[in-house]
């Protein structure tokens, strides 16, 4: 599984391919399918139920929503918004309804973008009742007068909420969280490319010979879903994890995106800036107060958990975001691609990032173990430098991302100086 | 007493037309006159008095200096040099004299400042008993040959050092010190301003309903003053004082300035460059190396208060500085009143400067407060992701000033929003 | 021994014109003849011989190479390289050899500098036994095909490593130390630069009637010899040394330079920095990553010593590095009289750094000490300025580099004032 493998790009889009028609929400019964559907590629896939009215912190976990149809009529008979063309057409979480009304009443229930004529927003209205339809401004403009039937087919009620996760043991219990959500309907950078990435990062972890970390990875509802995980697992969290990434948004092929931990200086955010710069140098450095998914939760005074986000185009910064045009062609093979490879060296790099000290006092003879020229000139090669440099550094202080800040170099390429260096007995690990 | 109020910056101008004519110097009856003058604006003001000889740190409190009458008679039998006509015209401290001369000896007892020909210097000699006079270069270039006549009525011997301070309790006994000084004859941004401001800044904050802090006003001649105030009370004042200004240079209408106190680093250093950022963003930053008022006694090593200085011109940068041109036309009543407004804000930072937790895990549901729209779509008012953005800085380790900084926003803008997150319960004072 | 004094410039060039014919080597009756040269100016130095094979940390002492003769006969019969026209022509620590070779078995022992065609380079090969010739690009290429006799006349065998050292004890035990290297055949700037302002060195702090700290200075081979030394003086190095500098390419005239101790924040790097700015403000910034010299050992993790490098052109960085043209005319008296200069005012500002604090409470009265103008006008004397900024931040905190630092002024500029200062009893010495 490398990341120049153009199949996995596919297959990724592959996947999102396939969860895209579902109709997620917070609850119901397309969060059920999508994370079925995601436990066929992780077997050990965990899923949760928490009834209605559950309280967790703050929140009380709401009724459950399904969806069976909706859609409007008009007064020359033709079925003008249809559920089953775009489930974007229905506000998330409206109550059932099946009357005729007039265009004026009807309009009070519409939300459309003027700006945007021919997108869909996507709109939700979770803990307020209502019911509504989401429509392009095109269409809007051209109703006309007379009586339209509307009819949303839904169920609201005592329920269930639906979560999952997938815990890959390590060497040691210290672990490192991923979350995602999925609780958007027919949207695709934010929020398909999430779980789908995540997905495939779990995939790779769990083929990995041995893994220093365990390795938590978290599928939940935004917001209500993140606060019910750390309200459930909240010690545990707080006792574990040492580093972790909030993955939406990963999908598209414009850019790179980060943004920070609360306090921005945690070993998540090293990792993630370590991995932009010799990546995407040119990546997008939010803060956080740009923040707006669950790192909100995962941050929180009391929570406190250190959780960065890498991402492509950030929600809410591109004019697809949270509209109908947020769709599969708007992610890419070679955006998921590209996603997944930053985050996957992210993760590298939290795995080698260890402290090692030199075991001999003052440079090592490296002549005698065919690490050095033994002709002396002017000259070093690359390699004899790096190793001298690495050694250099080896003081049971400077990590391997100090050391590779230091060098200017990426982590993953002086990993096997490492390993050449213990393997001659050269430097020990500090941390072990 | 809103700092948009025109009336209050006449106020000011008025008061300094009072103090100005008065003759102040080290001691003499001009600082009791002054301090007598201000406290019928400050009732509870306090005035001491510290005789000649008493020993202060280093120092010596000087014989007290008092003077009916001064002049120059030409020999022509002009009155040429007249005190009554301006106080500047008396070296300060002179010893008296009464004696004919020749223009070459008067020469050896004339000041006057060949650059700016039409200013009077102003000059004193403390502690080394002379006489002189000080007058316009133009008026010295006219002196012709002759015999003159030169009076100086002054009484300099055995007597007192007069001072003033004004403590407002507050509901904690640390305290905010503000100091300025009363040893300058006829000047008005370099001295005049300083008083003024202060005295109003003592009525604004005897005039709150409520205190954090209690503050201490101080009034003393400048350098010797400050030095007995330290002497007297070093104990109590390294003991409560947490933060404090030298208020001087604070009515022309020209600039802002600050000078740091000695590491730069105090909470008063970060209340003023706070308020500066925010109201006067183009203030000029001097360093503890341009000091030269009562800061150099305040913040010397072994006293080490944490006192800053916000100025308008700073002493020492303005041609009118130390001259008869630093007069009540350099001073306007909205030079004075933008120099109030702009200390008024550091004590109000100082007084809302707390750090907050929060009261819940994660963020708290702000919908069923009606603090947040019902509707979820891809945008949020200012005022929510304000609430939000303060929520999640709400750790107990950032105060309200760090959070503006975080945020940008001036810090008075954020109190109500901590008032209103304090009312729901949402956050506690973490500082109480 | 003043640092204008060209006469010292030209002693010092006289001194490395009488070692520079000399063949040294890591081993040998070179390195003792320049010792035992060197001895003449320093009569306490101290030579030391160590057996091959001893260990010394991860390395083995070699066996001892002396040289005899060393030359090549062409086949018309001239001798065209000859080890007596340049101890650089034979590849150092070559075997002893005499035999006749065809042109095409020569040119496996041959080196030469392509793009230098006029340069013979300097080459080792002290780990593997090997034989060779350094020769210029230019006479290989006339050689032409027919047998080629080839002597050297060289003893490889069991003998003696031989270093020296000078301890000149000061005030305290804890030491500078000062280290430089004597290897190198016949090479100017890289090497005798470094033994030549070495000495200089030591003469001048031998000659001052006190000094605080005790002084180290350090003369070995290169790598083996440092090695050597501080695998037999570690812990006492560990405990005493609190700066020092590595003293190499010190004798041109083109640049300074520097290079920091691993960490890059030790008294010797704030020292040497701040030396630079203020007496060669261009000079060359390396980062530790551009270390070669015994700043390698010296800076090693489980030595830790805090040994900075001030140079002249950096070992590495100019054309004629470790070739025939690193000769007599690279260095200049002047560039050997500004490294001297430069690295004694660092061993000055290391004398001098000490903290102080104030003895009185408040800024003391100056007048009356006659340090202070009895004449209050607007303006002071720089000397009263520089007294009243340094008593400001006499505070035990700050020391005198702090200061300097502070008031951007030369260390050595503000000793003068300390001194008056101390005299007058307002300041005493924090450290003593």
């Amino acid at each position: 599984m490398r990341i120049t493998d153009v199949n996995l790009g596919q297959e990724m889009h592959d996947l999102a391919r396939t969860l895209f028609p579902i109709c997620r929400s917070l609850t119901g019964n397309g969060v059920r399918q999508t994370l079925e559907l995601l436990r066929k590629l992780m077997p050990e896939l965990r899923l949760y139920e928490v009834e209605s009215g559950t309280a967790a912190m703050d929140w009380t976990v709401p009724d459950e929503w399904n969806i069976r149809d909706a859609y409007v009529i008009a007064p020359d008979g033709r079925k003008i918004i249809d559920f089953k063309a775009s489930n974007l057409h229905v506000v998330g979480y409206s109550e059932p309804v099946d009357k005729v009304l007039s265009l004026d009443e009807l309009q009070k229930h519409l939300h459309s973008l003027p700006e945007q004529p021919d997108a869909i927003p996507y709109i939700t209205s979770y803990y307020q009742r209502r019911w509504g339809f989401c429509l392009t401004q095109r269409l809007r403009d051209s109703l006309e007068d007379g009586n339209y039937r509307v009819v949303i087919d839904t169920t609201l009620g005592p329920g269930n909420l639906t979560y999952a996760d997938l815990v890959i043991p390590g060497d040691i219990a210290k672990e490192v969280l991923i979350s995602t959500y999925v609780c958007h309907p027919s949207l695709a950078n934010n929020e398909l490319s999430g779980p789908v990435v995540t997905t495939f990062l779990a995939r790779w972890v769990k083929s990995l010979d041995r893994r220093r970390f365990t390795y938590r990875f978290v599928f939940v509802p935004e917001t209500i879903g993140s606060i019910v995980y750390i309200s459930r697992n909240l010690r545990a969290l707080k006792e574990n994890v040492v580093a972790g990434f909030n993955v939406t948004c990963i999908g598209d092929d414009r850019c790179y995106s980060y943004l920070p931990s609360r306090d921005g200086d945690s070993w998540s955010d090293r990792a993630a800036l370590h991995v932009l710069q010799h990546m995407a140098p040119s990546f997008h450095r939010y803060t956080f107060l740009d923040r707006g998914s669950d790192e909100r939760q995962y941050c929180a005074p009391g929570v406190d958990l250190p959780i960065a986000s890498v991402m492509r185009s950030k929600y809410g910064t591109y004019p697809e975001y949270h509209t109908s045009l947020d769709d599969l062609s708007l992610i890419t093979p070679n955006g998921l691609l590209g996603g997944f490879g930053v985050l996957r060296r992210c993760l590298e790099v939290l795995e080698i990032d260890r402290r090692h000290e030199a075991t001999v006092v003052c440079e090592p003879q490296m002549g005698k173990r065919g690490l050095y020229s033994t002709l002396g000139t002017a000259q070093v090669s690359e390699a004899v430098k790096t190793r001298m440099d690495i050694l250099a550094y080896c003081d049971g202080r400077h990590s391997l991302l100090d050391i590779a800040g230091v060098l200017g170099r990426p982590a993953w390429e002086l990993s096997e100086y490492f390993g050449e260096l213990t393997d001659h007995g050269l430097i020990r690990d500090a941390d072990a």
